[in-house]
């Protein structure tokens, strides 16, 4: 061995080491499991609620509206621009590009397990997906349509969505409004439901995490992350300070100081309140945080645990720590994949504007 | 009946008696049938090539790259961005919007099909579909990527695209390249076949189309219109002057002049010689011409009787040839409509850049 593959090989025994010794204070499966329980549930099948029951042509149309470039002024951007099925419901850029390139102010954060949070936006200004999605379609930075009935006329200018509305809403007069819109939008995204190993492992077969993962879990719980990330989707809970200990920009290199829930509430309490990210699918919704400046895992891992828990996380423990959150990926759905032929224009549909 | 009702039902009375009597003169099916055969053939299977052989894994890899934002500088646009399969291979914009909203100054072609003809771009600048899906990616009006090895450097940065070039291009070193790259493209928009009716009636199902599509397939032979728009693809099989008899920009009021081919050759034979456009899916595919500057059928069909044909085209024969063309709109291949799930981008993936 040349001296760099001796001093590589030794790098490597030391993280082994540390791993091996800090791991071996780790509880049996039945143990961790029932620990982890007291947290986690498995994600539903769906994300059901009363107001906005699902069928098969709802949750269809929504699908069609999601991809659908005409819900924007210049006719070539769709929900599924900056929430990108194919990326796990986000674009991966610190903040989105809308309309006329406008770049946002704030990340997109991801559409899948969305509809299981307790609201919408990273300042939860939207209490649902339904009401959610009727917000970047009227932005002028984002999709930029001028007024509600403006996208309701283009929409409704076209037979197959007209028939489409009808029957997604069959106990309505004139089911094609913007609220229902909205609604069958909300329909899909309440499909965007991601399991994977780790609801396997919640549901009992403790084999579906590595020991690695496990030893991360048991991290997660130990150090405190799960008094905000908790639940299925491990997060969207609530709202929380982002710096508690210590300023966030200070960690995240933020330039701008977005002051989160403050700017809906204007209540003192709520100043650097944000939205509890979901953790579902985390090693894939990089870059991080509400402004997107941190790019990697580990590094927003540290941060979390700098800013909202007083503790250095580092070494053998946050590698842990990110195996157990590589484990929270999970699967696409795949109908949500399929993308849907869209219905052509006619001569009564506003033509795209891209000025 | 009110006078706006005697007058429409008048209308409707001429244009059908109109469309009776000139009906009277269509040939029998299996004379119709004879006569289509000798100007057109059903789509192939797929578009093979000797020169691009086909796999399963080159197709799979090619479709992650179609629908793969990182192939844009700002990680937000794709081959799909403009050639939306879930709208027929298009945007349906006159001309598409690129890098930082720069509007292009040509119609986004279809991808649908277009492996089968001559050339690719309006003015033939790529021999085929491989050729042809290097040039975006590097335009810095459309993907803006600066060179290519910078895009060959962003792919190769995550493993899984390493190990699907090994596999897609198994006999070669270092499969990794910008023209693999577009092999790999090339190759899924050689299964980008879309068959339709017009197919079943070319085999031999006379009543795969109607009376009135029957009539439209008979004017479009009768008038010439196949002397440009023929074969597989019925278009894409050359270049022609577009404006024969009248200069274009007078029919279509387009506001530049595009000189087409010319400005690839500076051949004055090649002034204002466009490549005739493939006409599946035609009425998905609007607007119309390399500046996108019509939006409906009929005009489209009526413009081209002008300009190319010294013909004034209208009434029921119009609306025949317009329902003709309408037939000519077939299926998207599911499996080019089942979005690919994209692998994440690694420390070693240069990031997005919107600048």
């Amino acid at each position: 061995m040349n001296k760099t593959a001796v001093a590589g090989a030794l790098v490597v025994g030391v993280v082994l080491a540390g791993l091996l010794a800090w791991a071996g204070n780790l509880p049996s499966d039945p143990d961790l499991l029932a620990k982890a329980r007291e947290y986690f549930t498995p994600l539903p099948k769906e994300m059901a609620t009363a107001s906005n029951p699902l069928s098969a042509v709802k949750v269809q149309l929504g699908k069609m509206l999601y991809y659908e470039p005409r819900l924007s002024k210049s006719g070539a951007i769709s929900c599924n621009s900056c929430h990108n099925v194919a990326t796990y419901g986000v674009d991966n850029l610190p903040t989105s590009i809308g309309h006329r390139w406008t770049i946002g102010s704030v990340n997109a954060p991801t559409t899948m397990n969305a509809a299981a949070t307790v609201a919408q936006f990273w300042d939860g200004r939207a209490k649902d997906v339904e009401e959610q999605a009727k917000g970047p379609v009227l932005n002028p930075a984002e999709m930029g349509i001028p007024h509600e009935q403006f996208a309701v006329d283009r929409i409704a200018s076209i037979p197959e969505y007209r028939e489409l509305f009808k029957q997604a809403f069959p106990e309505q007069q004139s089911p094609l409004t913007y609220d229902n819109l909205a609604s069958a939008i909300g329909a899909f995204e309440r499909t965007l439901v991601t399991p994977g190993r780790f609801d396997t492992f919640l549901e009992g077969d403790t084999a579906a995490l590595t020991s690695a993962e496990k030893a991360g879990l048991d991290s997660f719980i130990e150090l405190g992350c799960v008094s905000c990330h908790s639940g299925s989707t491990i997060g969207g809970g609530g709202f929380d300070k982002f710096g508690i200990y210590r300023p966030y920009q200070e960690l995240t290199g933020s330039r701008t100081l977005d002051q989160g829930r403050f700017d809906v509430t204007q209540n003192e309490a709520d100043r650097f309140l944000f939205k509890v990210p979901v953790l579902r699918n985390v090693a894939r919704t990089y870059p991080y945080f509400h402004d997107g400046t941190v790019w990697k895992l580990e590094d927003a891992t540290r941060i979390m645990g700098e800013a909202q828990l007083d503790t250095e996380i580092s070494g053998a423990e946050l590698q842990a720590l990110v195996a157990f959150l590589k484990s929270l990926t999970g699967e696409i759905p795949k109908d949500a994949l399929q993308l849907p032929v869209l219905p052509a224009s006619t001569e009564q549909t506003s033509r795209p504007d891209v000025s």
